[in-house]
């Protein structure tokens, strides 16, 4: 093993063009904790990442895949984007035709064994759907890409708190028929072996309810009685530290105060009204569930302060070190990681083969 | 005008003899700010009130009736509840009935205008369904207690933040069905009213949409265009400052941020997830639209601290200080606030006209 080091090789795919994505990533190749955490495989348009440099006024140096061996990250740099050609703090379909390309080949390459995690600066959706009309989110878009049997599942985490959720992007009216026993089983399932893979020995779950102080008794709602409760007592019986179901309005200050390492919410404001109040700045979004990790901060574009130089990378490295930190505990006992030649090989044949 | 001094009078409802409530109406009758606000005329039993100075580790002093005049405040001593029946942290038939009785009281006081404002220590909820079968929440006891002709509405208020919703104690599976537009328009009209009455010039008012991402344009969920953003708008229209639908889970940092000052939820949670993570112990709840304001901490009775001396009454202060706030702005050019004396004989007056 020559300058591998053991390190996990993140893909880490540019984002959403007309954001703080690109000054983002400047900031975070300058991160000391990030070269430690990983190596990176950075995928977008080396004219973007000027431009990141010129948004947070510093260097924005990477090198072609020569210098990788050296440095220990690369951009592979696709040419496919004159950021001239977009407006900053807008969204449109060739920044999010640019976002889509990265993505997917970030995802190809890790699906393909030649990189261990997948991260990516912020998509703008409005994008996304402009570039691809049919684009719901990020779960349906891995699924296709890497030809995924199953969903795979979304994890928002802020410190210390994990937040899962049994349903996500569709209308609240539908919610309550969407909460059945199987999918909360599942969920509870995914949330935990996640937690585990990241290092959790023993991770610690809150179930929330679904109606106005979990029902009440039944009062306001019975699917607590008759849905949540025993799927969390089936949980309970295979050992596993699952509770609830609490009710939802004070299920996160019984996290907060450490009772809990995760929560897993019904429906999506249900958890990210709380983790959005928690700490908007600092939460990160993992997505499991497909064989390897998948970050992205949780924040979005912020198109109101793109390009102003005032972006906090805070999450976004936190990101980073977390997908390293699954990466690691997932790849480096199993199959190790090759040393940097080696991903420069596996990298090119990987281009060559049309993979991309 | 004697000792009056033109100020409100509170009808003060014992809530539930088991919580907190009884420890937290003896350090409000020790606060200062307290006194200034208002009379208060306590309703209960002065066992209870005993039992509370022992948890409060301090003198529980309150005259009967004679003794308004000098002090401003005095206790109608019921002596319903001999506090030995009932066991402090846990709830009872005997709790509910106590609570119910006080409460019925101070509201038809306040609704035959012998007292100016209602306020409450904590209820439990399954003490009240213990002592009254059918009871859901406040709202709808009030409102058979008064003889209403509709609905009053309940806020609750956080610091400088106000939150009111469009459906509340309902299973969330039936809220989309509850989200119309005459509901949102008179949930609005009622907010403001309300504000209004606290002593906001022009309130600003923030709508929260109803689905993930307020609908996310229409993909989860068209409720917003349908419905709420004409709701909106005919508010605009007559000139209030009311603006969105705003996506559910980041309105409250909007709030948070100062560029509202109340935030109109379409559920129970969407709302009390935010207020509660943003401050669970400093949050009261006011309960609007029967001619006097009616206000209690947003906490509960807190069985697992009863009867330890670690009661915060700051919400409950705040309660009351809101309340007297709210009464003098209504009342105080209108009718005036009657002297002591007045008020004594007012007050006899009701208990022998068997209004209670």
């Amino acid at each position: 093993m020559a300058d591998g080091d053991g390190k996990p090789l993140i893909a880490l795919a540019m984002g959403d063009p007309a954001g703080i994505g690109a000054e983002l990533l400047v900031r975070l190749l300058a991160d000391e904790d990030v070269g430690k955490a990983a190596d990176l495989m950075v995928i977008g348009d080396r004219r973007v990442l000027a431009l990141g440099g010129r948004q947070a006024g510093s260097a924005a140096d990477l090198p072609d895949l020569d210098g990788f061996a050296s440095d220990g990250r690369a951009l592979a740099d696709l040419g496919h984007l004159d950021p001239g050609d977009i407006e900053v703090g807008a969204s449109s379909q060739a920044g999010g035709d640019f976002a889509l390309v990265n993505f997917r080949i970030a995802l190809k390459m890790a699906a393909a064994g030649v990189a261990d995690a997948v991260a990516f600066t912020p998509f703008n959706k409005h994008s996304m759907r402009l570039a691809e009309g049919d684009y719901v989110d990020e779960i349906g878009f891995i699924k296709r890409t890497v030809g995924a049997a199953k969903d795979g599942s979304e994890f928002n985490i802020l410190d210390e708190v994990w937040n899962a959720r049994v349903t996500s992007h569709i209308p609240l009216a539908e919610v309550a028929g969407h909460i059945t026993p199987e999918r909360i089983e599942k969920a509870i399932d995914l949330t935990l072996e996640s937690m585990e893979a990241a290092g959790f020995e023993r991770p610690r779950l809150a179930v929330a309810g679904l109606n106005p102080h979990a029902g009440d008794g039944g009062n306001f709602g019975r699917e607590e009685i008759d849905i949540i409760e025993p799927a969390v007592r089936a949980a309970a019986d295979r050992q596993l530290a699952v509770e609830g179901p609490f009710s939802p309005d004070t299920v996160f200050l019984r996290a907060q105060a450490g009772l809990h390492d995760a929560v897993l919410t019904m429906y999506h404001d249900q958890g990210q009204i709380a983790m959005k109040l928690m700490g908007f700045d600092r939460g990160i979004t993992l997505i499991g569930g497909y064989g390897f990790p998948i970050t992205t901060p949780a924040h979005g574009t912020a198109f109101d302060i793109a390009g102003q130089g005032k972006a906090n990378p805070g999450a976004a490295k936190r990101a980073l070190t977390i997908g390293a930190d699954m990466a690691r505990r997932r790849f480096a006992g199993e199959r190790g990681f090759p040393d940097r030649e080696a991903r420069i090989e596996s990298v090119r044949g990987f281009f060559r083969g049309g993979h991309a």
